[in-house]
């Protein structure tokens, strides 16, 4: 499993196709933590419709006709420290900024919900052209798109209000070590 | 969507295929509970393994071949009053036990994990032709299985160690009252 990903990576590094490079670096930062008792937190599976099936044997079910769904809410959750985590993870080839249609108006909303309840939101922001990840805080993604009427919102208010996420051999995309920061900063309650 | 569902859910009935009741009542539930804002939990997407795609124009993908892949996790989790929640549900026409093929190995594992991260995990358990149901903690089904060589859990030992969970109108299984209960009963840290 763990080979497969790295496989794919690096597949993915060499020729070029980078659009699933932060999900499979994630993927082994999740992989990592729970291997090391760190965190317990999964990919969502990508929600499909089901629409016609065949069943070649009794304990065999074969999917005929699906659809990719739109999902409602994010790809990321599970828990670090006793507190619920929740988070989107994006790539973008902009340099200047991290365009809205990126993300869903549920996946915004949810994010919304989950801090309300206590929740620690957020979303992973990769520059690929620039070799940069942000972890910006659910709060702050939803201050600029209240405040603001682009459709995007500036690599600057990102790297202003967001935490540069350190890329390191193992764990790849080390974003726990920003989670732990936040809740030190902003001591949330428990 | 409600009324989908509510469909479905009164078709199995009169039609005696129960086996997704309890799941359309607990998404029921949940829906209940996002809509009145008490907590927020999902269901997972069922996991599907992709093998073969079509394009029929370039903004479409139709699925033309999948297979059904075995849960790594539960099927639910979400937050409540801050606390990470995480359970699995099942049902079982079986009067007198819980036969404990109906949960993978490794979904026990997850929720021995989510215990020792402070959330909380829990099963709940429908006897069918009983019509009753239970919430029993995680820790009291895993100690179950680590104290004992039978392949089923007893219905005396669910009756007495879980919570029987009211079904009502609306939430139909409110399952949320019960997890109200144990946090005040365990005081979970926060």
């Amino acid at each position: 499993m763990v080979i497969n990903l790295r496989l794919r990576y690096f597949n993915q590094k060499n020729f070029g196709n980078r659009g699933m490079a932060l999900e499979s670096d994630i993927n082994l930062s999740n992989e990592y933590y729970l291997n090391n008792n760190i965190a317990v937190i999964y990919k969502k599976p990508t929600p499909i419709q089901v629409t016609k099936v065949e069943y070649p044997s009794r304990s065999h079910t074969t999917i005929k006709e699906g659809f990719y769904k739109s999902p409602s809410t994010t790809d990321y959750n599970g828990i670090y420290k006793g507190k619920y985590i929740d988070f989107e993870a994006k790539e973008t080839n902009s340099k200047t900024s991290f365009p809205l249609n990126n993300m869903h108006h549920h996946q915004i909303e949810h994010i919304g919900r989950i801090l309300e309840h206590g929740g620690i939101g957020f979303i992973i922001i990769r520059f690929n052209l620039l070799n940069e990840t942000f972890l910006i805080k659910g709060r702050d993604f939803i201050d600029y798109i209240k405040n603001n009427d682009r459709k995007s919102i500036p690599y600057d208010y990102i790297k202003t209000k967001g935490y540069l996420v350190k890329e390191k051999y193992n764990p790849r995309v080390d974003y726990i070590e920003i989670v732990d920061k936040i809740i030190k900063e902003e001591s949330y309650n428990g």
